[in-house]
């Protein structure tokens, strides 16, 4: 792994920070010949875009991704793929107050201590903008799994208590929480009317199904594919758990419970049931991989708080301008990009796995 | 990373399986003059050891570990570093009928799917006895860190309802779950005789706190502390959910309870809470890491359980041999050793953050 | 290692085709605190710039970079600092002839095989224009050097059998070919004119020597300073051999000759001569590093060529357009910017080597 | 790249020093299947052995190979295979002279500047020894080749003056200098029984042909498969130049005759020469690729030779015990070896080049 860069053969390097000229991202390793145009990207941005409802704030940030390099005459030629997007509508005026605070629940104080100073700006490349080049990346690979019969569906499960009961894929799309149950998502609206009057916000958690993940995906011990998935969902800012199947319900759990038996079947071997989610012993079973993220409440409140300058001198600090009172949302194409990002990595390292696939690929 | 690597300047390489000739781990990248010898290591991999309770199986594990390479006159040389268990007691009648079973919660059908076929004693490297060389490579990453002033305390935090209500550390090594309470210890046992009488097992949740880690390790945004210790703890076999500090709870609360605060004080700034577990926007903060990690039940119960052989044929299997009830305890020092690989590896690449740090380094 | 990317801990990850819309590197793990702004990068992209002599091709190649992130208020922040620049004078019409044909000489026939396709229009990702990218990122590797007090001198040793006799660096910039010794530039000169004349081309060597490079950089067995140095250098196009200090004519020597001695001074130890080239057992000893890379004549010469179509049909090939009867020229400043990356990702893993040096740097 | 572990998909992770207890390796991406046992490596471990002739040192060391991992019922698994050779025959007593001084031409020096102290005992990771932990991966790696019809011939092609002129692969193995002409053995030997009677040690140049490697193996940029070779090659000890094809003959050539043409033939399109050596555009070619190593004279004379101690004292050093007094037979194998490796991880990472390929190996 490294720095800024995720994946070993489908691999992203993303850059930019809130308030820098611009943001993106380079992926390399995506198949020579997949059909890729920036329409393909620009309708996941779309998805990052605030301002779709009152719960997000009103940045205008218009985010108009541009392919430098990487495709020719429509498809990709195996070489890296540069993407990006100029930063438009970023007033650095907003941010004034911070420049010499640490805010908590931020990012502030941990970049100073680490580089010695920081971009202040928004948060520099601690801002949640910076994953606008993850999900542009996530896109180009959503695009290749596709074209390997793979589909992904993300959605909030929860903001704060209000928590979906039913599953309608449908519902996704119809309100401003990206929750696929209509109750759910007016409950979840109550709640955060609630927590802005309280000048406050709130967390929630995102639920992430893959269909159609052959087995056999993922590398035991350490590039275990539920390892892999953890670090690129937990390297999204704001999250602080990921879960696989039961998840932390295991804890509660018998094995006879937790077992996923098999049978046969016209279509071969089949589970009788899908507690794991999907992955068992690190590697794909070929049934729904389904992974949970926990996501925090957005720390920028408007709320006073306790905290010091970088000078160490105690002061109530007051923060002003546009922030959201729920994160989950906007996450949820995050999620669904990085998880997208680690099923390509994976597919691609699992065609070396045996001798006679590596015979038939290289027979004259 | 790599398949049997974990970490980038600090690495572990892993290989061995439950019923080869050996087990063993090569460290690489542990910095040049660290006092090492088996004596350390062998403390660690004795708290892996089974028969310590009538909840462990009887297995006589024995192994010796032998320091091959990588250690002169007492000293590490900063070259690579074998360790090596020899396999002793492992007797293949035990697993005989499994040779053409999938072995439900097992990784039997994902590693024939993967690999073609697959090494079916005891599970093959996709058993629990794989750990025992990333507990070896990990006690030397602890002792690299003592040397640091940076110290470990982990423990079971609960087997299935019973979980712990008080936190004494000096109960943890007195009885045989490692739990900090001898209260909840008492009542997993009462809990985990029940399960054994119904020929089934036990899941839980282990807890790990780490104190004395400096500010700024870990780097955004890949390599962020947090999804570092994501995947090292996800790729551990049988953990199926990892969180930081609040964890999923995150989901529940608001951001003015979320946030943790700063204060001055005589040791400078330091944060009022820690709801954060000691990360923030991925980097260390200096207050104490608070991981936890959820575990499954052991997937060999000895109730029948409904499967396929590996030629698609329905079968009732019932596996017997000397499997543990529950996994918990014995993947506590286990948790404790790929955290450890972890902040090691973190450590050594935050030396380099600063411009200033290394020309201060490089004076002449 | 990585397809696109160079190094570890000081990496870069270029992108680009000749006739893409723009070219550029995202450089990560550059320490924070270092000054840095465009006009830095731009005095070294400008040696790449042909049109400085009647040897180069007349192509107006532009070329003017931009810093689109990692960088706030002149300095380094310890982000990716992505560096861009626009393609702007790339006349598709001069490539016409080869979009169906394997030129002899060039990658076409090779990145057919690959991917199945390629972008042709000036080689794509095989052409000499994606070595921009490196030298941008080169440009601040050089940059953060010169302030650990370490420099470059690169420069041609030879074009054809025109060599240089003497060693005068001040002449490197005042011949067509940074050719340090004037006689030998004139050499060169005479006989390109006659290469001209039999439209075809000429090869050459170039030598770089590295001063100030603190001993202990590089790690045995892989990360050798050597062995890294070769691969970034014969990673260049056109590079068919890269040797250090005597190089080849190792081969030739006796041990009593090739060995170097040492004998103390009152700077301390050292050596009594350096035909090693500064580095021993792959780590730098202190001592001025000495690296040669052998540069193939340029493949695309106007002289009629036997070759084939991509359908396997015979033809003879004229190749017109733009194109330089020498590479070497245009390689030299390439070659220093794959030696400065490389030295900057050895300076930075070197120093968490040792504990006691690890201790200092985190003493509280 | 990682200190001691080279390769991406198939690596091998190298440990052990001169004196230590054992040295081995670790390969681990091995495709599952392949037959393997201890004979196929033990014969390669026998070709680096000396005493094989009055020119190689009498230490008899054995060197007998265990598979320890990663192997069942004869056929690897596709989990880490680990090997190991315990040391036998390493009398400390040879080496006391040195542990307090800086020998010429060896790595003393560096490893102090690096680490602080070392294992002077025979050079400890320093020694040749090192190699044996690659030749023994190498031999695994050259098994898989050998399943995919890649064969390689790797031989001497000069030893100081004495240089071949014809080419009889088979008296590579009828001399003790493994060379290919019988009169320039001869040779050779007249060379170094002067070398011999003046204390001296001599250098060489080894050759590596490797055939019926597919096209299209190695990526641009870094990952080229010729700068991957080199990086391979020149982590060797004593191995000071790394060339391909006419390497630095490429300097006195005109690209008219280093162009290799292409035409038709019933067996598709072939190259018309060869001067590339099988690689064009770092992308292997389908033809012969050829390779050369420059090999320094053995550092260890008995001549007396000017040095100082680790305390800066200057001193003559006279080396006394048992030394080769040339390397390049030795490090055949090692070159090979490291080949071998380098053509198995790019011939696994190429599988993924094209979405067409990706495709027809996941058809369901």
């Amino acid at each position: 792994m490294n720095k800024s860069t995720f994946g070993k053969l489908f691999t992203v390097t993303t850059w930019g920070e809130s308030h820098g000229k611009a943001l993106g991202a380079v992926v390399d390793g995506c198949p020579a010949g997949l059909e890729l145009d920036e329409s393909h990207i620009q309708k996941y941005l779309n998805r990052r875009k605030p301002g779709q409802s009152r719960y997000t704030t009103a940045r205008k940030e218009g985010d108009q991704v541009e392919i430098l390099s990487g495709v020719f005459e429509g498809k990709t030629t195996g070489t890296p793929i540069s993407l990006m997007v100029r930063n438009m509508d970023q007033r650095s005026g907003d941010y004034g107050n911070i420049a010499y605070s640490y805010r908590p629940g931020h990012a502030d104080f941990t970049f100073d201590s680490k580089y010695g100073f920081r971009d202040y700006r928004g948060g520099g490349r601690s801002s949640g903008r910076e994953t606008l080049g993850r999900v542009a990346a996530g896109a180009v690979a959503i695009k290749l799994l596709e074209a390997l019969g793979i589909s992904f569906c993300t959605y909030t499960k929860a903001i704060g208590p209000a928590e979906i009961t039913e599953f309608h894929p449908e519902e996704i799309e119809n309100n401003a929480f990206y929750m696929p149950d209509k109750k759910a998502a007016e409950k979840a609206g109550a709640y955060l009317e609630q927590c802005m009057k309280e000048q406050d916000s709130a967390g929630g958690i995102i639920e992430c199904r893959i269909k159609g993940v052959p087995p056999g995906l993922g590398t035991p011990v350490f590039e275990k594919l539920d390892a892999m998935l953890a670090q690129a969902v937990m390297s999204i800012g704001a999250v602080k758990g990921v879960e696989i199947g039961e998840g932390f319900h295991v804890a509660q759990m018998r094995g006879s419970q937790d077992n996923d038996g098999f049978a046969a079947s016209e279509k071969g071997i089949v589970k009788t049931s899908n507690h794991a989610g999907g992955i068992m012993g690190g590697i794909s079973d070929g049934s729904e991989i389904l992974l949970r993220a926990a996501v925090k409440p957005t720390p920028s409140v408007s709320q006073p708080q306790a905290t010091v300058t970088d000078k160490g001198e105690n002061i109530s600090l007051e923060i002003h301008g546009r922030h959201d009172p729920v994160i989950v949302p906007r996450a949820v194409v995050v999620v669904e990009a990085m998880c997208a990002l680690t099923i390509a990595d994976a597919l691609l390292g699992n065609m070396c796995a045996r001798l006679d696939k590596v015979q038939e690929f290289y027979k004259k």
